[in-house]
């Protein structure tokens, strides 16, 4: 029953192989069945008893057939049934890419938060980190699982960086390196869960909407709190039995206000008097304009209530995916004990260039030449549009990062006007109602101006202008 | 009250601003307090009112002073006690690494697990890959968020390759692409609990200790069910009430033990009678030695009950921190939709690289090598250790992936025995106590053998055989 072709390709060993195993699924060999002796079948194929034993091996080891030492081979009992053809009825919804272009092949100027204009990223000096890594360092950057918190000596730039420029005072001990904001947080709350018994959490309302999902898998108490031209809240948040709180004070996230020092204190006041914890989210905190930034909430607590959050995709690039979290000292043992077993999540050979890049200098360098650009490009975008936009239109959240919102005073549109309408005009503006938790004003569209280039403002500004005269 | 030196390179500006921020900190300048006028201020120190105006400004940004137009600025209340000096005594214990030999200078053979030889990655195609996505594509690759299930080349490749390699049937669309087996698992574990109300597990005893700290962490409801010499005990999975099970069934981890297929038909059968998930963990399903791999629990799933996972750590390197996911069908909507606003949490210079990798046929030519290469020493080492080690010892788990366990039958040596006297010679064994959970036998050491080097073997089974007679 078996046939065999010595000139195919596939070994006669796997011919015998499949066969025997086609028969068993096919009912043609029935359970308990004895398979030819070994010897037998190799003389009637005329092949060697090794590739027999090897074809029956495989059999074994996938469970068709039983080895009975000294009495032979015999067919297990096996459901046929579950080989029979697959089901593939079932349509799936094609995934949402980031790439609507596609869709829409009219978008002159895509404004969309989070893009970085390519030409701005510093691909010369990358490649100079990349290739050092992999010239220097090949032979041991890829034979083991790196560090759980992340490379030692990112950490320690990080650590560095963080106390220049934000204030921060942490050791890199306190630093724990993960891909993404969400991935960071999930760990925080957990840890918070398991060790101090909290899972009551709040969130600016608006904020962003990543974080309240990820608290909401964790947690059915999500507290939405609102932003005040201060931030979020603190009469709002103090009357619910949160115990953290995410926050993003040095530029509100969507709306861009800043929470001052004297608020500050009074929420980091909130979390010694409920023993909660503050998550600072200092998104884009490299990026201030018309002011020095303001001193993190971690610069100035002095009781380890705040747990600190940043990210390099505003900084440098989002297809990095690299973020760091600042930990309370008192949260590291703790932190180190849960996650006793996991690994970091992010290549070695990304983390080996970033470091290069923050010790050739170059990483400065790109945050003082970005900061320059980008101030450039918000002046004047502001600037044009304060000139062209009607009456009732506000902008806000200014003087930093890489978005603002428009904002209708009047009524007369709603953010489905907005943004149809400038799409009309090849640009595209992003609505901020998934933004925001329950009812929502529907009066605000969002601009992220980073991808743009300095020469192309004043051409949005005005199509911008057309579209919302 | 306020001195400043022109010709320090703080601006003069910042060194107001900085002076009177410190007044106000150190109550100096009380609450309500208005500051002096700008143009009295400028004329008093010599500088322009556009310096006094730049100095208040940030003050006011950070809400240490409010402007009230027409009248002039104030101080704001501010609680000072905020601005005294940290107290920094809590001490951290020092992170642990996987850089064990600092503790230890002695060891000679690191027979970790996970662990691959630097000198076996294929550094020299993965440099070429890098380098075509840096030069082809670094004038987008960098500039905005990825794909959030991963690079739809990338996913294309990996449903090809698990096909060809595993027998799994998907589209690309089923694929998502994540940094880790726990990340992976935590997202599908969360959108089972939402989505089909399932928060009970089952994982194998002894088995992979990350995913059940995983599974602990998202419910207090996991069942730990003993593995027999054929995998997972269906029987006592049964038992319980859990819904999804987490299994390795091609090559348990780590005892090493294969699932025969008519035990993973009544796998499937339990999945479908409870209505629950099976989530296969296929890690190094790619490395088989002495037979083919046996088809995946996927490809034989007529009912879509199986979730399969997969990583290229084993098969390429742990460094890269790339690992797969492939949905059942009528998963897919509800993920997108659970996790719509994420991001990626791979770095798209990496994926773009894999994809080249995959795309050139290095990736195969790789897997071929590597196979060949660790075949040769799985297959040295387990000769030469059969006939070096006393009798009282079974070597468990061969004939795939890149680790075995050393069993002491006698009760003579406990795990820690073991690893102290392989220590002794120079030879770090790993204990697999972690890998229990409850009771353990205390009696298995876990060898892993990617990172060795063929000449080193011999040497390697003398130092086992005389720390072990």
């Amino acid at each position: 029953m078996i046939s065999i072709n010595k000139k195919s390709p596939t070994p006669v060993y796997e011919q015998i192989y499949e066969s025997i195993k086609n028969e068993i699924a096919n009912n043609q060999r029935k359970a308990n069945e004895k398979l030819p002796p070994i010897r037998l079948l190799a003389a009637d194929l005329m092949v060697s008893n090794n590739t027999i034993k090897q074809a029956y091996s495989q059999l074994v080891a996938e469970g068709y057939v039983n080895n009975i030492p000294g009495s032979g081979y015999y067919v297990e009992k096996i459901d046929t049934s579950f080989f029979k053809k697959k089901n593939n009825s079932d349509t799936i919804t094609p995934l949402q890419t980031n790439n609507y272009e596609k869709n829409n092949i009219q978008i002159k100027y895509n404004l969309e938060y989070g893009t970085i204009n390519p030409l701005e990223f510093p691909v010369k000096n990358w490649k100079k980190a990349i290739d050092l890594a992999l010239n220097y360092e090949a032979a041991t950057l890829f034979s083991k699982y790196g560090d759980r918190d992340g490379y030692d000596c990112l950490r320690q730039d990080i650590a560095e960086h963080l106390f220049v420029a934000r204030g921060v005072k942490c050791s890199s001990d306190q630093i724990v390196i993960g891909p993404s904001t969400y991935v960071l947080i999930t760990q925080v709350l957990i840890l918070l869960k398991k060790y101090k018994s909290i899972n009551t959490y709040a969130i600016e309302n608006p904020g962003y909407d990543t974080i309240r999902e990820t608290m909401s898998l964790l947690s059915n108490k999500v507290y939405d709190i609102p932003v005040t031209n201060t931030g979020i809240s603190i009469r709002a948040l103090s009357k619910t039995d949160a115990k953290v709180t995410y926050v993003t004070p040095s530029h509100q996230f969507p709306l861009g206000v800043v929470m001052p020092i004297g608020k500050r204190q009074k929420l980091l006041q909130w979390a010694i008097d409920n023993n909660g914890y503050i998550i600072e989210d200092d998104y884009d905190s490299e990026l201030r304009y018309n002011s020095q930034p303001i001193p993190s909430l971690q610069s100035i607590d002095q009781n380890e209530r705040v747990i600190y959050l940043g990210t390099l995709s505003k900084a440098i690039s989002p297809a990095l995916r690299i973020g760091y979290l600042v930990l309370p000292k008192h949260l590291c043992n703790e932190f180190n004990e849960l996650f006793n077993t996991f690994n970091t999540n992010i290549p070695e050979l990304e983390q080996h260039a970033l470091h290069y890049f923050f010790e050739s200098g170059d990483l400065e360098k790109h945050l003082r030449k970005t900061g320059k650009l980008y101030k450039q490009k918000h002046d004047s975008l502001i600037k044009e549009l304060k000139e062209l936009l009607p009456k009732d239109f506000e902008i806000i959240g200014t003087g930093g990062g890489t978005h603002f919102i428009l904002k209708n005073l009047s009524g007369r549109l709603t953010e489905e006007n907005m943004t149809m309408l400038a799409l009309k005009q090849g640009v595209k503006v992003y609505p901020t109602s998934r933004y925001y938790f329950g009812t929502q004003p529907n009066n605000k569209v969002m601009v992220g101006f980073a991808s743009l280039s300095t020469e192309d403002i004043s051409d949005v500004c005005q199509r911008l202008a057309v579209a919302y005269k």
